[in-house]
């Protein structure tokens, strides 16, 4: 084992650029090259590739986004796509790859490894809707930008007696949306993972009014409904002030909270230590806190699982 | 002169109740009683007060919103009901009044004024859009909010050589778009103030991405076009990866930042000062820098100026 | 069991106010009343009550401090102290109470359940020093506020290719040290728990130096060594320009971060169900991030664990 | 006119690099080179240059400190050394100098104009504590930092019933303390431009924790006297909870505020455009809002004025 390439795959997400930084780190410390594919598979393909070294990745700690760039490349399921692919990589003497991206991204990871490049996968998303891990790199940052956003929106809120419909990311999953509704004290959380009464919302919200709460918030998973149309619903039960707001893109960026600069560069380390250990096709995630590695394949037989118990104990401080 | 009354009155703002506080303590320090009515002139009518103490303003300090509360009654401009209003402030013996808020709000003033109640109007609003002064309690905040989002959005702009639209607030005034466009390094600034080319905005755009920009950002005030609209116009132009993003509500409310606290409490401090030199039906703004007064009516035959010299930075720098 | 009462002891942590409440709407879900003591355990023998609505706790989310007041209370060591506060308890109906604080507050919860009041404990410090635990309430926005303040401290080292000495919270305790460090890609950590060698660090600093790195970063736990005292052992070895930084009691405070209030509310939501179930004298931790409970006694004979993997890791990625 | 050379100088101060991208593209726009020298009048005797495009200054509009890097110099005062440095200019065909530091850069800006390179400098650092302007880039960002630390403070203040006696940055200038004083609601500010009477600030903390204020909050300029120092006094007349916080250097980095950038926007503009009329020698500035140029000479025979009337309103807001 010579050099490892790393790439960045699907949506960005805050961490990254920790995650990069210590494969870096921990390769070098090891005596290994390290090599930057930019614009993910596509970059892999054409060979777009930068040396990293300690010092050029010092500073990409705090920043959000990533560095290596990313970009959609479907042809990626081709298998001669594939193979010129991993022809680029042995042409560059780089023979194991880190993907740090969403599950279509694992997908690439595995055709390398059967193709003889062990690659390993890190869950990189901020949207929390990968199996086999109940966290990703990115979604505490998300969490906090989305609360911090609905604490100023509370301010609003309480001025004007009113409630607001707050639309957070996560298409297919309500993992933001829980962990962010239950932290900005939301009258309801409305995910994909459960069924909702907008009626029983609507009563929830005149209850509070009427015991003089001066506002409401609801938080909304963007995959259930569209924001807009929820408060039409909402307004058939009840004559609030009602808004919606849709927090939008900005979730996905800003500089990674504590807790996402920790584990990305947990799980960069051992991804290196996985590679040195002669493994591939690995996915690297972290269960009860504790790192984990499943069979790639296995991921894609499985669905995420949802923390739930954030929605019983909201309900349960709300109705 | 014995006690003043303080509501808030329009959309809340960053700063209102570091106003309220300043008026307050500066009222107390020189002797006088201050009442805070409720649910601006809704509250006045209804005679919904709370008597203001130091210990009870002093933490507000730091608080977006209005804690007094805010609410629209248009039913103020009618002559009875100010009557009404002015009954209830005299049965509570207040004698003096001070409103801020947006320009609706000096109606108010001016009307309590001529009934024989000394009122002072504050510009509290954070589009910023009141004759007569260059600044209004709240739009920093304001600004630095829409500021800190898009630096989030460039995230994910620059990690997908992506372009966004990004609405920001300011119905008939383009003065937050205007400076947050130059704080962000937008590639252009739209705004009601000034007509503008599509079409140069996309070439501006190919030229950046061309020379080697990884992301373009265009800040749109949100009088000027719906964001997706725009979108599809700029897409008429160019092949880019556009997006829209509309940063709504989050932009009233938060923490208020030094330049808003500090001139918040000038602002009260002199309104104090100005009703005990028995003064009344006047406006307070602040030019260059320095605290100003005009009478209400003046407001009234005046508009809003923008600095557009930040235009012409941008236009200089971008094209 | 007709009402809990409820305080915060010790040093207050972000995220108190969120646990507070938790209890509070919990309790009343279940038609149980709750009761504010303030000032800790002075106003449990003093008798400093206030009855906790609904309503008035929730805008606390939000808050960091603690609503409740804290102060120091030696005296409840003492049997016939305790006594008196049993007695204040009765009489106004409060026959269950919930403590949040530090490892000191466990011991007043243990006397209460002895005494015949069930009490529960939770963990509230920033410092994550309590023993059963792996997570203490405050800890995480404390760990954010520290890099927030790093990530500054790194413009300025940057620019003038300085080492700054960073003096973080923790005095028995390097996790806010570690988690930090870790987080802001500190060139060393330094804390209790693991012997140090400051010619090592001086020399890590130098290669790192020699290799166009423009900046080092120490990261140390302020119950090691005083930071100016790091520095004058460290420019022994190395002819840096460093500064020592002690960031103080900003750690302490802010408002709490998605974990911490997400926690915090698991935390009092679970106590309360404890108590509904009979149960006193118990310690609420959380190991692997599962609720667990532990008899307070077993606390007394233990001592906390850090997870010094990060440290591992630190080393590995730094040498 | 053909190259403009950029360095910045003395402490690193957040807009700095927003103003040398500002410099860079007006630059480009009217069809000069941009040269950037690092490290300060060190680099530029050194010849350390960089030459700057559009794309890599693009990004540097949110980040603190100064990607140019600052070094100090004392040996350009000089003449043997200057014209070292202009030799270095002219070898590299370049023609005019931008210099934003503090006053002492002023001096080197001086200098090369008077060998024939025409200098302009721009005011950087967030001390305020410079003749002929009422704003230094990067005293916003500095102010908002130092306020956002308070805020944090105070809660634990709050919590405690303590006092706290913050030392914010301004050797000799105590323009951050009065404006974060005035904005954080401090019962005392203390500067070195006023006496102050230690016995009076004790006696104001008294009467408010007396009337129910729950905290006190001294803000103190850091060239008044050592904060320690100040809490040993302040105990002679008081039986306070007291502590002593040193913000430190977190305060001179992080992302610059929209005030810092698009002030540091329009400096760097016009300082272009000052170049290109031909002019050299001057300072520019800014009064009352208004851009401003002095000739360097003038400063060195002034001195910087600060706004006191913060001072009146604070005094009158809380004794």
């Amino acid at each position: 084992m010579k050099r490892i390439g790393i790439l960045t795959s699907g949506g960005d997400a805050p961490g990254m650029n920790a995650a990069v930084r210590a494969v870096t780190k921990t390769a070098i410390h090891n005596g290994l090259g390290v090599v930057g594919i930019r614009y993910g598979f596509a970059g892999l393909v054409a060979g777009d590739f930068v040396t990293l070294t300690a010092e050029n990745v010092d500073h990409m700690i705090s920043l959000g986004g990533t560095f290596l760039y990313s970009a959609r490349f479907p042809e990626f399921a081709q298998p001669e796509v594939q193979k010129k692919g991993v022809e680029q990589l042995k042409k560059h003497d780089i023979d194991t790859v880190i993907v740090i991206g969403g599950d279509g991204s694992y997908h690439g990871a595995l055709a390398l490894t059967r193709l003889g490049i062990n690659s390993i996968g890190l869950p990189g998303t901020i949207d929390n809707d990968i199996p086999c891990t109940d966290y990703t790199i990115g979604l505490d940052t998300a969490c906090n930008t989305a609360l911090e956003a609905i604490d100023k929106i509370r301010d609003t809120a309480s001025s004007h007696h009113r409630v607001f419909i707050v639309n957070v990311m996560g298409r297919g999953c309500g993992d933001i949306a829980m962990r962010v509704g239950l932290a900005s004290g939301a009258d309801a959380i409305v995910v994909p993972e459960r069924p909702y009464d907008v009626k029983e919302i609507a009563e929830t919200l005149k209850r509070g009014f009427a015991a003089g709460k001066d506002h409401g918030i609801i938080v909304l998973a963007e995959g259930v409904m569209d924001a807009e149309e929820f408060r039409t619903e909402l307004l058939k039960y009840g004559d609030f002030d009602a808004r919606a707001n849709i927090l939008g893109h900005m979730q996905r960026g800003g500089s990674p909270t504590v807790l996402d600069r920790v584990n990305a560069t947990k799980m960069g380390n051992y991804a290196v230590k996985l590679l040195l250990d002669g493994k591939g096709g690995l996915a690297v995630g972290m269960e009860n806190g504790q790192l984990e590695t499943h069979d790639i394949l296995d991921l894609f037989d499985d669905t995420h699982r949802s923390d739930e118990t954030l929605l019983d104990i909201n309900d349960e401080m709300t109705k």
